[in-house]
Protein backbone atom coordinates (compact mmCIF):
# COMPACT_ATOMS: atom_id res chain seq x y z
CA UNK A 1 0.00 0.00 0.00
CA UNK A 2 1.07 3.61 -0.30
CA UNK A 3 0.84 5.15 2.86
CA UNK A 4 0.76 8.73 4.13
CA UNK A 5 2.09 9.88 7.41
CA UNK A 6 1.64 12.25 9.22
CA UNK A 7 3.53 13.55 12.43
CA UNK A 8 6.75 11.16 10.75
CA UNK A 9 8.95 13.37 13.36
CA UNK A 10 7.24 12.89 16.45
CA UNK A 11 7.55 10.28 19.28
CA UNK A 12 4.93 8.09 18.37
CA UNK A 13 5.16 8.86 14.59
CA UNK A 14 9.03 7.59 14.15
CA UNK A 15 8.02 4.45 15.39
CA UNK A 16 5.03 3.73 13.24
CA UNK A 17 7.37 4.61 10.62
CA UNK A 18 9.52 1.98 10.89
CA UNK A 19 6.70 -0.48 11.74
CA UNK A 20 5.33 0.43 8.32
CA UNK A 21 8.74 0.99 6.19
CA UNK A 22 9.51 -2.13 4.41
CA UNK A 23 5.59 -3.54 4.45
CA UNK A 24 4.55 -0.36 2.73
CA UNK A 25 5.69 2.60 0.54
CA UNK A 26 5.50 5.41 2.96
CA UNK A 27 5.10 8.81 2.29
CA UNK A 28 5.84 11.26 5.26
CA UNK A 29 4.65 14.77 5.75
CA UNK A 30 4.55 17.00 8.10
CA UNK A 31 4.63 21.22 9.20
CA UNK A 32 8.46 21.18 9.05
CA UNK A 33 10.36 17.83 7.94
CA UNK A 34 8.89 15.09 6.10
CA UNK A 35 8.39 14.51 2.09
CA UNK A 36 5.48 17.05 2.20
CA UNK A 37 4.98 20.33 3.80
CA UNK A 38 1.36 20.57 5.38
CA UNK A 39 -0.05 22.57 8.39
CA UNK A 40 -2.73 21.00 10.53
CA UNK A 41 -4.09 23.73 11.58
CA UNK A 42 -5.41 25.23 7.96
CA UNK A 43 -7.85 22.87 6.01
CA UNK A 44 -6.22 25.01 2.81
CA UNK A 45 -2.88 23.28 3.69
CA UNK A 46 -4.53 19.81 4.12
CA UNK A 47 -6.10 19.94 1.13
CA UNK A 48 -3.84 21.55 -1.10
CA UNK A 49 -1.17 18.77 0.60
CA UNK A 50 -3.32 16.27 -1.46
CA UNK A 51 -3.93 18.18 -4.26
CA UNK A 52 0.26 17.06 -4.37
CA UNK A 53 0.09 13.87 -2.39
CA UNK A 54 -0.99 11.47 -5.64
CA UNK A 55 -2.83 8.62 -5.03
CA UNK A 56 -2.81 7.03 -1.51
CA UNK A 57 -4.40 3.96 -0.08
CA UNK A 58 -4.07 5.04 3.95
CA UNK A 59 -3.63 7.85 6.39
CA UNK A 60 -1.80 7.34 9.52
CA UNK A 61 -1.93 10.75 11.37
CA UNK A 62 0.16 10.52 14.47
CA UNK A 63 0.43 14.59 14.53
CA UNK A 64 -1.99 17.23 16.04
CA UNK A 65 -0.76 19.98 19.24
CA UNK A 66 -3.50 19.96 21.97
CA UNK A 67 -2.64 22.68 25.59
CA UNK A 68 -1.87 21.31 28.44
CA UNK A 69 -2.43 23.40 31.28
CA UNK A 70 -4.54 24.15 34.61
CA UNK A 71 -8.33 24.90 34.38
CA UNK A 72 -7.73 28.45 35.71
CA UNK A 73 -4.85 29.44 33.71
CA UNK A 74 -5.64 27.87 30.44
CA UNK A 75 -7.32 30.78 27.80
CA UNK A 76 -10.26 30.58 25.47
CA UNK A 77 -7.50 30.42 22.85
CA UNK A 78 -5.85 27.28 24.26
CA UNK A 79 -9.03 26.02 23.96
CA UNK A 80 -9.30 26.65 20.54
CA UNK A 81 -5.98 26.39 19.67
CA UNK A 82 -6.59 22.55 20.77
CA UNK A 83 -9.53 22.25 18.73
CA UNK A 84 -8.44 23.64 15.43
CA UNK A 85 -4.78 21.82 15.65
CA UNK A 86 -5.53 18.35 17.19
CA UNK A 87 -9.21 18.04 16.73
CA UNK A 88 -10.26 19.62 13.53
CA UNK A 89 -6.51 18.99 11.85
CA UNK A 90 -7.40 15.61 11.87
CA UNK A 91 -11.35 15.77 11.48
CA UNK A 92 -9.86 17.65 8.28
CA UNK A 93 -7.64 15.14 6.76
CA UNK A 94 -10.63 12.65 6.98
CA UNK A 95 -13.28 15.45 5.94
CA UNK A 96 -11.00 16.53 2.90
CA UNK A 97 -8.91 13.04 2.18
CA UNK A 98 -12.32 11.25 1.94
CA UNK A 99 -12.17 12.63 -1.49
CA UNK A 100 -8.70 11.72 -2.88
CA UNK A 101 -8.02 8.16 -1.17
CA UNK A 102 -8.79 5.44 -2.80
CA UNK A 103 -11.24 2.85 -3.00
CA UNK A 104 -10.76 0.52 0.50
CA UNK A 105 -8.59 3.00 1.75
CA UNK A 106 -8.20 3.89 5.68
CA UNK A 107 -7.51 7.07 7.69
CA UNK A 108 -5.90 6.25 11.67
CA UNK A 109 -6.22 9.44 13.71
CA UNK A 110 -4.38 9.71 17.35
CA UNK A 111 -6.41 10.42 20.36
CA UNK A 112 -5.37 9.26 23.94
CA UNK A 113 -6.29 7.74 27.03
CA UNK A 114 -6.73 11.17 28.62
CA UNK A 115 -10.01 11.04 27.35
CA UNK A 116 -11.33 8.59 29.48
CA UNK A 117 -8.80 9.03 31.95
CA UNK A 118 -7.65 12.75 33.02
CA UNK A 119 -5.34 14.12 35.23
CA UNK A 120 -5.24 17.72 36.32
CA UNK A 121 -4.67 19.78 33.21
CA UNK A 122 -5.74 18.02 31.21
CA UNK A 123 -8.93 19.48 30.53
CA UNK A 124 -8.58 20.53 26.90
CA UNK A 125 -6.50 17.64 25.86
CA UNK A 126 -9.18 15.01 26.96
CA UNK A 127 -11.88 17.63 25.21
CA UNK A 128 -10.68 17.23 22.26
CA UNK A 129 -9.62 13.19 22.69
CA UNK A 130 -12.91 12.08 23.57
CA UNK A 131 -13.99 14.38 20.48
CA UNK A 132 -11.79 12.73 18.18
CA UNK A 133 -13.02 9.39 19.47
CA UNK A 134 -16.74 10.68 19.55
CA UNK A 135 -16.56 11.67 15.55
CA UNK A 136 -14.09 8.54 14.55
CA UNK A 137 -17.17 5.92 15.44
CA UNK A 138 -19.77 8.75 13.74
CA UNK A 139 -17.57 9.40 10.56
CA UNK A 140 -17.32 6.00 10.07
CA UNK A 141 -20.81 5.31 9.36
CA UNK A 142 -20.49 7.73 6.42
CA UNK A 143 -17.68 7.16 4.61
CA UNK A 144 -18.00 5.46 1.27
CA UNK A 145 -16.23 3.08 -1.17
CA UNK A 146 -15.16 0.72 1.47
CA UNK A 147 -13.09 3.62 3.65
CA UNK A 148 -12.36 2.58 6.85
CA UNK A 149 -11.56 5.54 9.72
CA UNK A 150 -10.02 4.40 13.09
CA UNK A 151 -8.38 6.57 16.00
CA UNK A 152 -5.28 5.01 18.60
CA UNK A 153 -5.73 5.86 21.41
CA UNK A 154 -2.18 5.97 23.70
CA UNK A 155 -1.41 5.67 26.69
CA UNK A 156 1.56 7.97 27.75
CA UNK A 157 4.50 6.32 25.88
CA UNK A 158 8.01 5.37 28.04
CA UNK A 159 10.08 8.07 25.62
CA UNK A 160 7.80 10.93 26.82
CA UNK A 161 8.04 10.42 30.43
CA UNK A 162 11.52 9.90 30.52
CA UNK A 163 11.74 13.06 28.15
CA UNK A 164 10.15 14.72 30.83
CA UNK A 165 11.73 13.37 34.06
CA UNK A 166 9.19 11.63 35.18
CA UNK A 167 8.89 7.47 35.96
CA UNK A 168 8.59 5.49 32.91
CA UNK A 169 7.83 2.26 34.62
CA UNK A 170 3.87 3.09 33.44
CA UNK A 171 4.41 4.11 30.10
CA UNK A 172 4.06 1.88 27.19
CA UNK A 173 7.27 1.86 24.54
CA UNK A 174 6.63 3.74 21.74
CA UNK A 175 7.03 0.71 19.05
CA UNK A 176 4.80 -1.16 20.83
CA UNK A 177 1.82 1.91 20.53
CA UNK A 178 3.40 1.65 16.90
CA UNK A 179 1.31 -1.76 16.57
CA UNK A 180 -2.06 0.04 17.05
CA UNK A 181 -1.66 1.93 14.12
CA UNK A 182 -0.26 -1.26 11.65
CA UNK A 183 -3.45 -2.81 13.01
CA UNK A 184 -5.47 -0.41 11.72
CA UNK A 185 -3.92 0.21 8.55
CA UNK A 186 -3.73 -3.81 7.29
CA UNK A 187 -6.75 -4.57 9.52
CA UNK A 188 -10.74 -4.42 8.52
CA UNK A 189 -12.14 -2.81 11.51
CA UNK A 190 -14.12 0.75 10.84
CA UNK A 191 -15.06 3.54 13.82
CA UNK A 192 -12.62 1.54 16.34
CA UNK A 193 -11.17 3.60 19.30
CA UNK A 194 -8.12 1.50 19.51
CA UNK A 195 -7.05 0.70 22.86
CA UNK A 196 -3.11 0.30 22.70
CA UNK A 197 -3.47 -1.96 25.92
CA UNK A 198 -6.05 -4.41 24.37
CA UNK A 199 -3.79 -4.43 20.88
CA UNK A 200 0.11 -4.86 21.64
CA UNK B 1 -30.31 27.53 46.42
CA UNK B 2 -30.31 29.97 43.48
CA UNK B 3 -30.19 28.24 40.14
CA UNK B 4 -28.66 29.35 36.87
CA UNK B 5 -30.78 27.94 34.25
CA UNK B 6 -29.43 28.50 30.34
CA UNK B 7 -31.97 27.48 27.55
CA UNK B 8 -34.96 27.86 29.59
CA UNK B 9 -37.24 28.03 26.30
CA UNK B 10 -36.11 24.90 25.01
CA UNK B 11 -37.66 21.18 24.53
CA UNK B 12 -35.53 19.63 27.59
CA UNK B 13 -34.88 23.29 28.89
CA UNK B 14 -38.71 24.03 29.69
CA UNK B 15 -39.00 20.72 31.57
CA UNK B 16 -36.13 21.23 33.56
CA UNK B 17 -37.03 24.92 34.57
CA UNK B 18 -40.61 23.07 35.96
CA UNK B 19 -38.33 20.73 37.75
CA UNK B 20 -36.33 23.06 39.35
CA UNK B 21 -39.05 25.72 40.26
CA UNK B 22 -40.76 25.42 43.41
CA UNK B 23 -37.78 23.94 45.20
CA UNK B 24 -35.40 26.62 44.20
CA UNK B 25 -34.81 30.03 42.98
CA UNK B 26 -34.49 30.06 39.63
CA UNK B 27 -32.93 32.43 37.30
CA UNK B 28 -33.40 31.99 33.53
CA UNK B 29 -31.02 33.18 30.84
CA UNK B 30 -31.00 32.86 27.14
CA UNK B 31 -30.08 34.23 23.76
CA UNK B 32 -33.29 35.67 23.37
CA UNK B 33 -35.59 34.91 26.43
CA UNK B 34 -35.21 34.57 29.77
CA UNK B 35 -34.43 36.81 33.26
CA UNK B 36 -30.68 37.94 31.65
CA UNK B 37 -29.12 37.69 27.94
CA UNK B 38 -26.69 35.69 27.44
CA UNK B 39 -24.77 34.51 24.19
CA UNK B 40 -23.26 31.33 24.49
CA UNK B 41 -20.66 31.44 21.44
CA UNK B 42 -19.16 34.71 22.93
CA UNK B 43 -17.23 34.26 26.05
CA UNK B 44 -17.23 38.20 26.60
CA UNK B 45 -21.43 37.55 27.02
CA UNK B 46 -21.00 34.88 29.28
CA UNK B 47 -18.43 36.94 31.20
CA UNK B 48 -20.76 40.06 31.34
CA UNK B 49 -23.92 37.82 32.37
CA UNK B 50 -21.72 36.40 35.03
CA UNK B 51 -21.32 39.60 36.23
CA UNK B 52 -24.89 41.04 36.28
CA UNK B 53 -26.43 37.83 38.19
CA UNK B 54 -25.59 38.57 41.13
CA UNK B 55 -24.48 35.28 43.64
CA UNK B 56 -25.56 32.02 42.66
CA UNK B 57 -25.09 28.33 43.61
CA UNK B 58 -25.68 25.68 40.28
CA UNK B 59 -25.36 26.89 36.37
CA UNK B 60 -27.65 24.13 34.52
CA UNK B 61 -27.29 24.77 30.97
CA UNK B 62 -29.77 23.09 28.26
CA UNK B 63 -28.21 24.77 25.64
CA UNK B 64 -25.92 24.91 22.48
CA UNK B 65 -26.10 24.53 19.01
CA UNK B 66 -24.48 22.06 17.07
CA UNK B 67 -24.66 21.09 13.38
CA UNK B 68 -26.60 18.33 11.70
CA UNK B 69 -25.31 17.02 8.37
CA UNK B 70 -23.88 14.04 5.66
CA UNK B 71 -19.95 13.68 6.65
CA UNK B 72 -19.51 15.00 2.76
CA UNK B 73 -21.57 18.23 3.07
CA UNK B 74 -20.92 19.67 6.36
CA UNK B 75 -17.94 22.52 6.05
CA UNK B 76 -15.33 23.35 8.43
CA UNK B 77 -17.50 26.10 9.38
CA UNK B 78 -20.35 24.02 10.31
CA UNK B 79 -18.10 21.88 12.68
CA UNK B 80 -16.08 25.52 13.91
CA UNK B 81 -19.77 26.87 14.42
CA UNK B 82 -20.63 23.32 16.55
CA UNK B 83 -17.26 23.53 18.77
CA UNK B 84 -17.52 27.40 19.74
CA UNK B 85 -21.60 26.99 20.12
CA UNK B 86 -22.65 23.88 22.38
CA UNK B 87 -18.99 22.81 23.12
CA UNK B 88 -16.88 26.25 24.02
CA UNK B 89 -20.30 28.02 25.14
CA UNK B 90 -20.86 25.48 27.52
CA UNK B 91 -17.18 24.85 28.87
CA UNK B 92 -17.06 28.79 28.83
CA UNK B 93 -19.76 28.44 31.46
CA UNK B 94 -17.57 26.04 33.65
CA UNK B 95 -14.19 28.48 33.18
CA UNK B 96 -15.26 31.32 33.54
CA UNK B 97 -17.98 30.46 36.25
CA UNK B 98 -16.09 29.29 38.15
CA UNK B 99 -14.79 32.24 39.22
CA UNK B 100 -18.20 33.56 40.15
CA UNK B 101 -20.14 30.70 41.82
CA UNK B 102 -21.17 29.95 45.14
CA UNK B 103 -18.49 27.80 47.83
CA UNK B 104 -20.60 23.85 47.05
CA UNK B 105 -22.32 25.10 43.73
CA UNK B 106 -22.32 23.21 40.72
CA UNK B 107 -22.92 23.19 36.75
CA UNK B 108 -24.54 20.86 34.53
CA UNK B 109 -23.72 21.17 31.30
CA UNK B 110 -26.01 18.92 28.19
CA UNK B 111 -24.13 16.72 25.88
CA UNK B 112 -25.73 13.63 24.09
CA UNK B 113 -26.12 9.92 23.58
CA UNK B 114 -25.02 10.45 19.81
CA UNK B 115 -21.78 11.17 21.53
CA UNK B 116 -20.95 7.10 21.74
CA UNK B 117 -24.19 5.90 19.72
CA UNK B 118 -23.94 7.96 16.69
CA UNK B 119 -26.06 7.82 13.40
CA UNK B 120 -25.24 9.11 9.67
CA UNK B 121 -25.34 12.67 10.19
CA UNK B 122 -23.71 13.24 13.81
CA UNK B 123 -20.63 13.58 13.22
CA UNK B 124 -19.99 17.07 14.21
CA UNK B 125 -22.42 16.42 17.12
CA UNK B 126 -20.79 12.99 18.20
CA UNK B 127 -17.75 15.04 18.10
CA UNK B 128 -18.98 17.94 20.36
CA UNK B 129 -21.48 15.44 22.60
CA UNK B 130 -17.96 13.34 23.48
CA UNK B 131 -15.72 16.23 23.97
CA UNK B 132 -18.24 18.05 26.57
CA UNK B 133 -18.28 14.07 28.30
CA UNK B 134 -14.19 14.62 28.61
CA UNK B 135 -14.24 18.03 29.13
CA UNK B 136 -16.44 17.31 32.72
CA UNK B 137 -14.27 14.53 33.49
CA UNK B 138 -10.90 16.55 33.21
CA UNK B 139 -12.72 19.49 34.82
CA UNK B 140 -13.79 17.94 38.20
CA UNK B 141 -10.46 16.96 39.27
CA UNK B 142 -9.22 20.41 39.29
CA UNK B 143 -12.38 22.51 40.58
CA UNK B 144 -12.37 24.17 44.37
CA UNK B 145 -13.77 24.97 46.87
CA UNK B 146 -16.55 21.99 46.59
CA UNK B 147 -17.48 22.85 43.27
CA UNK B 148 -18.31 20.37 41.07
CA UNK B 149 -19.36 20.10 37.32
CA UNK B 150 -21.44 17.24 35.70
CA UNK B 151 -22.96 16.90 32.17
CA UNK B 152 -26.44 15.07 31.32
CA UNK B 153 -26.34 12.89 28.29
CA UNK B 154 -29.93 12.80 26.49
CA UNK B 155 -31.03 10.10 24.52
CA UNK B 156 -34.12 11.49 22.01
CA UNK B 157 -36.74 13.23 23.97
CA UNK B 158 -39.84 12.11 22.64
CA UNK B 159 -41.12 15.78 22.30
CA UNK B 160 -38.08 16.38 19.55
CA UNK B 161 -38.97 12.80 17.34
CA UNK B 162 -42.70 14.25 17.42
CA UNK B 163 -41.28 17.58 16.05
CA UNK B 164 -39.40 15.87 13.48
CA UNK B 165 -42.50 13.67 12.33
CA UNK B 166 -40.38 10.70 13.75
CA UNK B 167 -41.34 7.73 15.87
CA UNK B 168 -41.35 8.83 19.56
CA UNK B 169 -41.60 5.32 21.07
CA UNK B 170 -37.83 4.54 21.32
CA UNK B 171 -37.76 8.48 22.86
CA UNK B 172 -37.66 9.61 26.36
CA UNK B 173 -40.21 12.37 27.36
CA UNK B 174 -38.50 15.62 28.18
CA UNK B 175 -40.04 15.46 31.80
CA UNK B 176 -37.99 12.63 32.32
CA UNK B 177 -34.89 13.57 31.15
CA UNK B 178 -35.28 16.78 33.33
CA UNK B 179 -34.79 14.34 36.51
CA UNK B 180 -31.00 13.85 36.02
CA UNK B 181 -30.24 17.71 35.98
CA UNK B 182 -32.20 17.81 39.31
CA UNK B 183 -30.22 14.84 40.45
CA UNK B 184 -26.75 16.90 39.68
CA UNK B 185 -27.81 20.05 41.14
CA UNK B 186 -28.78 18.02 44.65
CA UNK B 187 -26.67 16.02 44.16
CA UNK B 188 -23.07 14.94 45.49
CA UNK B 189 -21.34 13.94 42.21
CA UNK B 190 -19.06 15.83 40.16
CA UNK B 191 -17.28 14.72 37.02
CA UNK B 192 -20.29 12.33 36.01
CA UNK B 193 -21.88 11.91 32.61
CA UNK B 194 -24.97 11.20 33.75
CA UNK B 195 -27.17 8.34 31.40
CA UNK B 196 -31.00 9.29 31.97
CA UNK B 197 -31.32 5.73 31.25
CA UNK B 198 -29.85 4.59 34.72
CA UNK B 199 -31.02 8.06 36.40
CA UNK B 200 -34.56 8.75 35.57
Amino acid sequence: MRVILIGAAGTIGSKVLQALTGRHEVITAGRTSGDFRVNMSRPESIEAFFHQAGKFDAVVSAAGDARFGELDKLTYDDYLFSLTNKLMGQVNLVRIGQHFISDNGSFTLTSGYLAQEPIPGSSAISMVNAGLDGFVRAAALELTRGIRVNVVSPIWVKETLEAMGRDSAPGMAAAQVARAYVASVEGTMSGAVLDVLKIS
